[in-house]
């Protein structure tokens, strides 16, 4: 508990009236007065002020309830540019994006080596191209990355994938573009993604997203804020232990870790291992992906398996957390419905009943941008960021 | 995000400078106004308040800094009672507990049946003898009960072991004794109780409290307050599954349940099955703590099995939140540094090195108190219980 200076109050009364603009298609001045209980006067200044800076426009006028018909005010949501990007374990994915998280431009690079020299280039020259056609002012960059994140420092202390070690991706970033840089673990960005874009939900609310892709994590967002954990570590239930007793070996050096079991790494080296080999080649997701589309039924057997894994690991969120939304998101959702249901079918029996009767398990709304949008929105969410004359 | 009003800044104001008094042995009105940037007239006009209110006296002059010498202030830690019940499996506590947390009184009853009724008698029973001795004016009352807690509502969902099945506990008890009540859940308290009056911490910081009773439960604390989850029952570890194959049948009616290995329960449950039936008899957690001090090797495994399985469901929770900070309390905390060090090496090798090399994970220092130590501290920190004119 602090008292607030003036200055932190104009800003926080700016940035109020500024969130509710964007939470509407279209709004009066008189109703943000109402809806924030701030003065008329203070909203005029302040309107006054977002649309100098072009982050607001008059768009006409509304009904009237009476007295004079009230000026309408809405968001200029390609006024200003967010940059971010997806360092995904086989392609790298960059994009500009605008304030209300429409994908402008999109662009992919698969990725075929993994030195930090050659991996970094191929950030710079994705980020290069995104800038030279990006025509608005661009307010930042985001980034989600796999791997252990030190989001404070923008460090990226561990990511296996990438042999990315203790690389100090933020000021690599900041210094080459001179912008604003957020990095964030994948799983993270995700989740913000999915809260700020995906299915509706309440302002403050709380929500897990678990993304299972080559590595698994999840992003866990506390009334409406990401939850980083004291070591910004939160969310790494991909070595959460899950066989305890003979479980394959994990990169980490544990045994029977969640990701040797769930992800997509593990679903390739079973497939290599099985005594009858399927009739296809199942050394890629999407070969993998063919084989379970086409009714294979050893290849159904084992991601059914893996999604019954991943529903005992997320029985254990339930119960530690009783967030009632859970959301899955990853390239491990292209097996649709029926690894939906076995990942279901699996938290259910592993909870209790009446938790597991109020929790809301459902796929993400964003197919394979949500790591993008989600890194986007925590930039448009800083709206210091917004202004040209930054506090 | 909500404008204040002026009488939320005011009573703002009023519990920012009482909650700075309660963090001090004693503090000048300078210092006061210094550490909380309201200026000097304010802090003068809540003081004389909380002087008025018998919270705060005036306790000596303190060395001067040049000027006159301040005069310091401290609070009246005797000058309002909360009662505090902890409802545990076979005996109800209760406590009349000052504003520092101090134990003034303190009582305990066998719980020898399991009617509604008569438990309920035993509660009321507890708390008449406490109100007739409490001489101070007495604040609210705080329960801590185990089971799942609709904390909002204040009813006991189902608690199996009192045969409690949505018992509007609040509710009864503010009509019989026209106070404020607070119900939660033993863990959270314990919770709250380590997190208040335990090792030392960080305002705003973040704890998980491990309460391993007859049942096991955890509390987590979230930057300073107790998450309570979408449903209020966040924190039912109890109930995840840690032996997937195999395991035994849960209360809860699944198997392999964390109760089914690490509780208290099934320690008395193993001991009974033994193929070779230690030396002694192990029909309660006194004969089993007895067994285990006496050396009885049997006993012993049992026990570090418990305290193994503990380890493994606590991993889970330093891969999910991150929170490096996780106490442990309950009966089976009895079993001490050996247990301790059971839970700890599975916790460590079954965690990413990273995150289990920055995790203290410790014994709680309460002893017994901390589930009455924490519902009163959740009366002392809503201060506008402490005023007569209660807003």
């Amino acid at each position: 508990m602090k008292k607030a200076t003036q200055q932190q109050t104009k800003e926080h009364n700016r940035n109020l009236a500024l969130k509710t603009i964007m939470e509407h298609a279209s709004i009066s001045r008189a109703e943000i007065a109402r809806k924030t209980s701030l003065t008329r006067t203070t909203v005029s200044d302040i309107v006054a002020e977002l649309i100098a800076e072009g982050l607001v426009n008059e768009i006409g006028v509304g009904e009237s309830l009476g007295g004079k018909s009230p000026i309408l005010l809405s968001l200029v949501e390609d006024s200003r540019c967010l940059l971010s990007l997806d360092l995904a374990h086989n392609q790298f994915t960059g994009a500009t994006v605008n304030l209300r998280g429409k994908i402008r431009e999109r662009l992919s690079r698969p990725v075929k080596v993994r030195q930090v020299d050659e991996t970094l280039a191929l950030v710079y020259q994705i980020l290069d191209q995104l800038l030279a056609s990006a025509c608005q002012p661009v307010v930042g960059i985001g980034v989600g990355t796999p791997g252990l994140v030190n989001t404070r420092e923008g460090v990226v202390v561990n990511a296996v994938n990438l042999d990315w070690q203790n690389l100090p991706l933020r000021d690599l970033l900041q210094e080459r573009y001179h912008l604003p840089v957020y990095v964030l673990n994948d799983s993270q960005a995700a989740a913000m993604g999915e809260y700020a874009y995906g299915a509706g939900h309440d302002p403050d609310s709380n929500l897990v997203v678990i993304n299972a892709r080559h590595g698994i994590g999840a992003g866990i967002v506390i009334h409406g804020r990401l939850f980083h954990g004291d070591g910004g570590y939160a969310g790494e239930i991909g070595h959460i232990v899950v066989v305890p007793e003979g479980g394959l070996l994990c990169r980490c050096g544990n045994h029977g870790c969640l990701e040797t079991v769930a992800s997509v790494q593990a679903l390739i080296r079973r497939t290599q291992v099985l005594d009858n080999l399927p009739a296809v080649h199942t050394d890629t997701l999407e070969a993998i992906e063919r084989a379970f589309a086409g009714g294979d039924a050893l290849i159904q057997q084992v991601v059914l398996e893996a999604g019954r894994y991943l529903g005992l690991a997320i029985a254990s969120l339930v119960g530690t957390l009783n967030i009632q939304k859970i959301v899955l998101t990853g390239e491990m959702t292209c097996f649709g419905q029926p690894w939906l249901k076995a990942v279901q079918e699996t938290m259910r029996q592993s909870s209790l009943t009446r938790l597991a009767q109020a929790t809301q398990l459902e796929l993400g709304k964003l197919g394979g941008n949500g790591v993008i949008l989600g890194a986007s929105a925590l930039l448009a969410n800083d709206y210091s960021l917004l202004f040209s004359h930054r506090s």
